[in-house]
């Protein structure tokens, strides 16, 4: 066997892929690409991460979401919180995305993300069109009610450092593909608006 | 938002995952899987793996290759060839694996992996039955015959330090759920045992 089809003679090695991304995407129906929600602890973006995955699987999409839960357990629990460590951090998250683009897969990461240059540069992994960011927008002080872990108030009370939205600064996304006012929309609503950026981007049908 | 999902009014807010990996096998008709190819340089690993592919994806199944290709200059690309990096490189490769296990993917990776420690490292990270061990047996003296980028000569000649089979040791998978005599059987004859083994394990029908 080898990659034109062509009859081979004993010992030709070839280990090019054949299986691409377009004939995984054709196969199902939709594209892959990265949804990166970015936004203040509490700001929504693992909620709404998780109910547009559901609303896409139950459309036969294939989804994947990247958060804490799956990440800094496993591929990065050898990662602290230095400023060194969280760069790599998101950069991991970047290059994991890519792969599951390359598998046709969309992809929701839901990760603070507080710093414009990290996330441009995950951004500039991809080709364009593949990266979407999306701003979950909400007061500091919204985001500090829901607050389920209590982490807003054990910032204040100095007890985590370089808590971001407390002691450490987060950097608005000046140019997202998407804001979501999450302190204004209900779930469905932020849904809605992001699966209509998913149609008008080509996506989804 | 609270943690434990119990709705809560008047803006229900919660966030876990509802689409498990059980729903997307369930919707793609297979099971995810690590199919972890270990063996010598030129050994066949990237070639099974990539027919293995083929022919898998021909019956619509969700599959992606990890090899150097895509892991060395991308989510790997901080790490070199020291003891460390190298065992370093095989857990990120495993933590990824788990990953695309969750989404419900068929993972090929294809890596020399030349130790068991890391190999077993990276069967700890996966249920039972979720991580398949593909041993690429074929002696030296052919992995050498093919070579197809002169690593081998190289390695000789000390232009190529620890490598492989050369001047680094490989330890042979004492219990991998199969063995495939690279020399012996034609890549269609290795992708038939390999397509028995997940029928077998229950992976495809």
């Amino acid at each position: 066997m080898n990659e034109s089809g062509k009859p081979r003679s004993p010992d030709v090695v070839w280990h090019h892929a054949t299986v691409t991304r377009e004939r995984r995407e054709k196969l199902q129906g939709h594209r892959g690409v990265v949804l990166w929600f970015t936004g203040l602890p509490s700001s929504g973006k693992s909620t709404i991460a998780h109910a547009v995955e559901e609303r896409l699987h139950q459309t036969r999409c294939r989804t994947i979401v990247l958060d804490g839960d799956n990440i800094r357990h496993g591929l990065c629990g050898d990662l602290g919180f230095s400023a060194h460590d969280r760069e790599e951090n998101i950069r991991r998250i970047g290059e994991v995305a890519k792969l599951f683009v390359e598998g046709g897969t969309v992809v929701l990461t839901a990760f603070v993300s507080p710093f414009r240059r990290d996330r441009e540069r995950a951004r500039g992994l991809l080709l364009h069109g593949d990266f979407l960011e999306i701003h979950c927008r909400c007061p500091v002080e919204v985001c500090e009610q829901r607050d389920p872990k209590g982490h807003y108030q054990r910032a204040k009370e100095g007890q985590l450092k370089d808590f971001t939205g407390v002691s450490a600064p987060y950097e608005e996304p000046s140019d997202p593909e998407l804001a979501l006012d999450t302190a204004r929309l209900s779930i469905e609503e932020s849904v809605e608006k992001m699966l209509t950026l998913l149609r008008d981007r080509g996506v989804i049908r």
